[in-house]
């Protein structure tokens, strides 16, 4: 691979540039952002060499789609459209339905392959590209079977290449279970950050009572609006599902509470407790 | 100080323990556990030099009470009536009303200082307990003007020797505010890992999907049950509140999706984005 073109040059689509360069110095990286500054900060950082444009597809060995997922159903249809017949698309998008149905009837389906790879953190933009942060992570790709072979062999050795394991998913099943893996831990950082600070608001010294539990707890909602928000957008149906379950839950917590029921409130607890093994290794 | 007591040789009084024999090798460590098995770990962690009990504690400089908080305010009391005249005694609870009132009118009530070391981690007992846990944190006093001023400043100095900050704060206060900045994340925490695991429990596989920006969320899910409890019990009715108003945002953030109000959504969330400037420097 020698001409790489990256459409979104943010916290995911940068540290995926950066983790390419270390594995092959000599990668022509090319940027596209609809934010003018992201390019000058993408190329002052070292993580682009230079702004590119759809029309400069044609020769590009790779682009990746890193953009909202709102965007990137708009875009990828206007990226087959311009890309050679040897480009791989790949897409990083948090939803899977909606942008697999997106370009499901475009004459060049067989050269995209949807992905989702499970990492970031809470920053966003260029600055926020890190090297490293594909290493060890699951990279989710959806309808496999419909990306011409070629292709998914070249995107399966990049991807080893950088440190990412592979898992496949249909995406009907991918955007209804990552609501629970990840979209529901959004929402209930972001209204757990709402909650203290509106209570909180005229007291700024309290937060020198912030431990690193509260920190860890709402580290979410230090997330970028845009990128939610749209992400919400997609996969609504299945978020307001988990939604209502988790206030459900936490009313029924309440209700215990209330009830002076605290051998239930212990067998809530304890009976959660089991999430320590689900996630060994993953801290 | 020569003779230290810890009661409860958990996460808390471990660390707290570990942390005061770098300071001074040569004080004696003394551990008193109503689980034989910490006392045995704590001595072959090298936590504690040997087990005490009660009618040890007049020859002590210093007892240190860390066990769940329902239990403190019975065993407080009692450790009062068996120590010195120049003992000093504190606790490390994470409420402080009860705490403060279940010594109130002890005759030796100005040897206690009601602490609230604003420090942890998910895990629990001896096993866990860690080195400089304590270092940076900030610990918070109540009540410090019903402390003998000797003893305040025996302590001041201990808790300054091993890298800590004092706030000053009433009990009434302290568990308001705590309920908010601590236990409200532990409660959202773990409504999160039981929505996840009730939903996801037939399906291991899913669990793969987790990273860490959910890891994160769901780590307080991993806390002590017995501790947890103890806590939500004495302060109940400001818990209550919080949650109450947690599930309300909760609630109205479910509505604006509902609703496809998703400009309403973003400035949920980009309102509370303001998180990022309020917990600088805390992770």
């Amino acid at each position: 691979m020698k001409n790489i073109h990256i459409i979104g040059i943010g916290l995911i689509g940068g540290s995926f540039a950066r983790d390419l360069r270390v594995v092959n110095p000599k990668m022509n990286i090319y940027g596209i952002d609809a934010n003018p500054e992201h390019i000058t900060q993408a190329v002052a950082l070292g993580i682009i060499d230079a702004q590119s444009s759809l029309s400069d597809l044609k020769d590009a060995d790779l682009v990746v789609v890193a953009v909202p997922v709102d965007i990137a159903t708009t875009i990828l249809p206007e990226v087959l459209d311009h890309i050679g017949k040897d480009t791989l698309v790949i897409d990083m998008g948090s939803t899977k339905k909606a942008i697999c149905e997106s370009v499901a009837t475009h004459p060049n389906r067989r050269n995209f392959l949807a992905c989702h790879p499970i990492a970031g953190t809470e920053f966003s933009g260029p600055g926020a590209a890190i090297k490293g942060l594909y290493a060890g992570k699951t990279n989710i790709i959806c309808e496999v079977e419909k990306t011409t072979f070629k292709l998914q062999e070249k995107a399966l050795e990049l991807f080893k290449s950088i440190g990412m394991r592979i898992r496949y998913m249909d995406p009907v099943a991918h955007d209804k279970h990552i609501a629970y893996m990840s979209h529901l831990s959004h929402i209930s950082s972001f209204m757990l950050g709402k909650t203290v600070i509106e209570k909180e608001k005229n007291e700024r010294d309290i937060f020198d009572m912030a431990g690193s539990g509260f920190a860890s707890t709402v580290r979410l909602a230090k997330s970028n609006p845009t990128t939610w928000t749209s992400i919400f957008k997609q996969n609504k149906e299945n978020i307001l599902e988990t939604l209502e379950e988790y206030i459900e839950n936490l009313t029924h917590f309440k209700q215990l509470m209330q009830e002076d029921n605290f051998e239930g409130v212990y067998t809530e607890m304890e009976q959660t407790n089991h999430i320590k093994e689900i996630l060994k290794g993953l801290e």
